[in-house]
């Protein structure tokens, strides 16, 4: 198998941006990268386009954005799994190169999200799962499926509110930082947990907010970046799985199958030793769509044993100088959150982070070289874990 | 790269499916294609489900269908390139095990589309392209679009409206044959002519129809076919190409930009002379959603030269007997169009070809072993051809 670099990558500023349509967007972020990359837009083989859409009035989103990128002639593709869409375009853009079909290809995410109805975005997230059953009959929303987690994981390991509002604080914090975050305000533990409930016990604080924009990765083979003298980040493993559509099917709501699942999988591949992940990565992205979604990523990747992630949060372990820094770029719940941009902007943070590039007081201290994103699609329907490193050689 | 083959293949009934939701679809081709293949539905290591969606309920289609198919926890991803989606998510599934990433990967595709009121879908569908350009600002709907190319294709080479319902006849005349068509009537010239306008010069029966429909296609690596002993169709090379977005960018209204690019590297990749395919074929599936796509695709495909497609027409060249046999399993205009499935139906007809294996009177003469699928997203805006042979080494 061949193996695959990254070597390029950026995301648009988050947030409300009816400045910009679809097309605006995917350039803006594409342009970045393909700076950053050093090639003309002629390099890319195939595009992979990642969009939830639903909302949006482009139906075919990826024909959109490969003519305003002016990358046509060249093969294109939609890709969907729920938020984890920019993740499953990582892997198939992963595997084109790596079968050698294509030297240079494009996974970028794009995400309107604004310009609908919050009305109507959170009707269409609720259906994320099997829309008749949890959806139709009991009435749940997207906050209201974590909240069943979140209660259930209060209930079984004496989690408290305030322990969420915590990872909130934190990723507000780091979102601070962070120029291109749709929230650039930090927050006390007074101001989240005095915000008003929206499923109990989530609050407004312990959400992710509903965001436009776009992130783009470059990803090339290792002779082309042998060749074109790029600086790369290699992919040393992704692991991936699903869960069941209805909730009612699962057996434990104290963390997510499916991410412990593609956590096994991407240390196999990537040859991380399973039992203390933390210590062989420098930092990690993680699916914080709601707090309690980070506290069982903590867990689910290993950072943590089962009912100890809350200790992390309390002793400020994910925060740079910690444990294992986690979501330096403000996490979903500061940077933002479009939908299908998700997977791309966690890799571009992680690309930059790797190579020491970033900038505002949030980079990693970077001593092995190893980073991991994990993305998760509906409420662990999806789930793809991807393992970056900046050595070449680094995998099983 | 390793070599893939296809080890199983079927699709459903095609029509209205008000029998059956879009997991029961899914079951119903993904059941036949395994036993086929002759493995636990275990052996699945990845599955692509392809599927436009829009006007369906469910907003995470691959997570009610692999819940379905009960293949959770394996990984899972939606694709989508419009009515191409199907042949988009076979060349996933290709890159995806000749990569070494998976040894067995499921394509499905499956639509639902007759439970959407048939004015939801025709806005939907003209909506393909760029949304504010031409459907909004033009009213044009999708057999408006492909109109153009009718007015432009019949104005400079002289074609009539007679020569385009002769596709119609010969498609509804394999269709009679196949079963699983939604239309199994046949027709005659008179009914092709006298039936109402849709979009001048496309009258009803120049059109495909609306369907509901699944179809799926199991490939596997080299080694594993090896193992099993199971029989296999290699695939030989894909070609996939975009078209603009706008249709008023484009220079020629007489045929497919994206589906000429795609044929050529279709054929360079499986060793094929691109000056006379037809001689190195057994037959095609040919995307004829108008009847005026069918006679562009044959000179896109290069099976006629460019004006003379309505020769192999009036020649009936594209019967069994002839040129080269086009569409035996009735085309999209009577087997039936559920977009998402439409590119595996495809696949799933020209595997049983090449095997010998069908029945009903509709069986092609396998001589050369090769049978080509050419499967258009939009108007144009993808496009992908796919070639198949029974010949493990036959490619480039």
């Amino acid at each position: 198998m061949r193996r695959v670099g990254i070597i390029g990558a950026s995301y648009t500023k988050f947030g409300e941006r009816f400045d910009s349509n679809m097309q605006e967007l995917a350039w803006e972020a594409f342009n970045d990268a393909l700076k950053e990359a050093n090639i003309e837009k002629d390099s890319v083989d195939y595009s992979i386009v990642s969009n939830m859409g639903g909302w949006s009035s482009e139906s075919l989103p990826a024909v959109i954005v490969s003519e305003g990128l002016g990358i046509n002639p060249k093969g294109s593709v939609r890709v969907e799994a729920a938020c984890a869409s920019g993740s499953a375009a990582i892997k198939l853009a992963h595997d084109i190169i790596a079968s050698g079909q294509a030297d240079v290809v494009l996974a970028l995410g794009v995400e309107k999200m604004r310009e609908s109805p919050t009305k109507t975005i959170v009707e269409y997230i609720g259906r994320a799962g099997n829309f008749m059953w949890e959806f139709e009959n009991f009435g749940l929303t997207f906050p209201g499926y974590y909240a069943l987690y979140a209660t259930a994981y209060m209930s079984k390991y004496g989690a408290k509110e305030e322990d969420l509002c915590e990872v909130a604080v934190k990723n507000h914090y780091y979102g601070s930082l962070n120029e291109k975050a749709q929230f650039t305000n930090r927050i006390t533990l007074e101001k989240c947990m005095s915000s008003p409930y929206v499923a109990w016990p989530l609050k407004l604080y312990d959400c992710s907010p509903i965001t436009d924009g776009a992130a783009a990765v470059l990803l090339a083979s290792e002779n082309f970046i042998k060749e074109h003298k790029s600086e790369a980040v290699w992919i040393s493993g992704i692991g991936y799985a699903t869960g069941t559509a209805n909730l009612s099917k699962r057996d434990d709501f104290s963390g997510l199958d499916a991410a412990r699942r593609a956590a096994l999988q991407a240390y196999a591949k990537a040859g991380i030793n399973p039992d203390r992940p933390a210590s062989q990565l420098d930092l990690a992205e993680v699916h914080d769509c709601f707090t309690i979604a980070e506290v069982m990523a903590y867990e689910d990747l290993g950072f943590a044993k089962k009912g100890e992630g809350i200790k992390l949060v309390k002793e400020k372990q994910t925060y740079i100088g910690g444990l294992i820094p986690v979501n330096l770029d403000g996490g979903l719940k500061a940077k933002g959150h479009p939908i299908g941009a998700t997977g791309e902007s966690m890799i571009a943070e992680l690309y930059h982070q790797l190579l020491g590039k970033v900038k505002g007081g949030r980079q990693a201290d970077i001593k092995n070289g190893r980073a991991l994103a994990h993305n998760v699609g509906g409420t662990g329907h999806y789930a793809y874990v991807t393992i970056l490193s900046l050595d070449r050689s680094d995998h099983a």
